[in-house]
């Protein structure tokens, strides 16, 4: 049935084994289901369903379960040997009590009580957190934050998310939905958001924010060069001429995603630079303010977006040498993540180190 | 010499007695040292000097010992009585270290080790905590925020300040400077802040924001009803007519301040209350902000401007239901606080509870 979507054992190498027990991670996401058996950040097994069309609970909830229960086989290990299952989903959810609320990349889940279902049937401790907190707390633990005791993490990708740590503690907020870095305004009378609010760094400096721009920019008639770009880009080859290419983009035929933005910006087109100077500025903006706010010592970037590095680094790194108070920000280092999409199931399993 | 700012000793009544060591507070400010010996939020003498012209740490700290001398001398206890010593002063400093760096309203204080010089001469715990963050420990121990975990304090005056309380206890960052809410950035495009960034909270919603908005707007010529108003709250009546009234503006002769902006907005002058209504906006941004960085469930606001009440809160309240995100904006909760002026003292000598 699902099980096309299997994705083989592997072995994972880390770069610090330990002496901790092994757990199992894992990573629910709007298109996936991934689960691992984890020792520390080292996989021992990994197992990728997809999560179908129509998720409803009723549906997603057993696939989870098989998930978890193949990881385990693969790793060649049993439940018995699992000290416990961590999960992180799209939020909001309450980390408190493992309940999701109604995320909008899972509809059809209203306040499920995920951890209780999950305990229910395996009889082991279940802790339940939104995916940016897990991720944060994989990089804390076993990535970039390492040694570290102030990390803020926000990971840049379709959307922006955030976690953050202070003297050593994720900061959950009353129920659990803290750490929406997103969605702070920077600009009163910037783009609406997509969660409803008005000029959230989201809507300015996420993949989908540059993408929007840039397909505005065509759709004006003013990115030709970006269009003829992304078509190179494209293996189709469906338009040709300047012309065509126009159509196509006034037809919405093309549409350019935020990587071929960056590719554009790092070829030198001035649109798609400009495009990626607005969303840096963004960015440099909010992290002024997580500087101001939290004053971390170290600032961990992950998601897609943050992965094109000193492009949209460089520009950020201005701003906050121009804006920021020096105290905090001379305390403040601004790195990359390094478990790149394996934070999410790291982090997952890291619940159980974390809570215990 | 200074003793003419000496403030009698008090007996200041506390809705909750308990059986707390004796503590000794020190609100540090730019214009007075204050200093109090407390029980909780009880204060059984207080006293108040002033930090005088040229407030060097070679003249203040002294100032200081004397204050808190005085102080137990007043309460009739003494120094062994006394179970530590809390200072709140103005930021940016080093709370783990007790170094105060280079305040605005400090010049001359430079790295000031106020933590080890005064425990030298006290031979007492000592601890220090920018001001902020102390008067947020007392709402939260004894005031507002009392059986609450998670609090954010917002102080709004001639600036707005921050602190933050996650899971009971003070954010302070890796070096100590957390917690500074004035400072975000919520209109990239707008007015530069005294800190050198551009569109913080302070710069559009703080005293000194609301009275510059005022000012410009008197001295554009679009705020003879205000002027008017204003001329009415002074006591020299040294203008009479609306000629005069422009005159003396124009000249800066008048200088409206933020108090009286609220007065002229309560009593219907409508640049009054577009004043106010756009330093409600923007703290409604910031609250909003916060409510999705933090998820609190209570924050507090104290200061002089939040004393303007529902005309600034309403307002603000309304912009919070339009744009935060449900499940948080419902578990938030927006209060007064509950200290008063006193709040520093309380908070500085909370520091030694807190710390214990």
């Amino acid at each position: 049935m699902y099980e096309e979507g299997i994705v083989p054992a592997e072995q994972v190498s880390s770069s610090k084994p330990e002496n901790l027990p092994l757990v199992v991670g894992i990573d629910l996401g709007g298109t996936q289901i991934r689960a691992a058996v984890l020792r520390g950040a080292r996989l021992l097994s990994r197992v990728g369903l997809l999560t179908g069309e129509n998720p409803t609970p009723e549906r997603v909830i057993p696939r989870m379960i098989h998930a978890v229960e193949q990881a385990i086989e693969n790793a060649g290990t049993t439940l018995g040997q699992i000290a416990g299952i961590g999960i992180g989903a799209p939020g909001p959810l309450n980390s408190h009590t493992g309940i999701v609320f109604s995320p909008p990349n899972l509809p059809g889940w209203i306040d499920v009580p995920l951890r209780d279902i999950l305990n229910e049937h395996f009889k082991l401790p279940i802790f339940v957190e939104n995916d940016a907190n897990a991720a944060a707390l994989a990089e804390y633990m076993f990535g970039a934050g390492q040694g570290s005791r102030e990390v803020v993490y926000m990971t840049i990708s379709t959307g922006i998310g955030g976690g953050i740590i202070t003297d050593g503690r994720i900061v959950e907020g009353i129920v659990g939905t803290a750490g929406e870095l997103g969605h702070m305004t920077i600009d009163l009378h910037g783009p609406r958001c997509n969660c409803g609010n008005i000029g959230c760094l989201e809507s300015i400096s996420s993949g989908t924010a540059i993408a929007r721009r840039a397909n505005e920019i065509v759709a004006m008639g003013k990115g030709d060069e970006l269009l003829a770009f992304a078509l190179t880009q494209q293996e189709d080859g469906s338009a040709n001429t300047p012309e065509d290419s126009q159509q196509v983009a006034r037809h919405n035929i093309v549409h350019i995603n935020a990587r071929v933005v960056a590719e554009a910006a790092a070829a030198g087109i001035p649109v798609a630079r400009q495009i990626i100077a607005a969303a840096a500025e963004g960015l440099g903006v909010g992290l002024v303010n997580i500087i101001h706010i939290f004053n971390p010592e170290l600032i961990i970037l992950g998601g897609g977006v943050s992965q094109m590095g000193d492009l949209l680094l460089d520009p950020a790194r201005r701003i906050i040498e121009k804006r920021a108070m020096v105290v905090p920000r001379q305390a403040a280092r601004l790195v990359l993540a390094q478990l790149g999409t394996d934070a999410g199931l790291v982090g997952a399993g890291a619940l159980i180190y974390y809570n215990k």
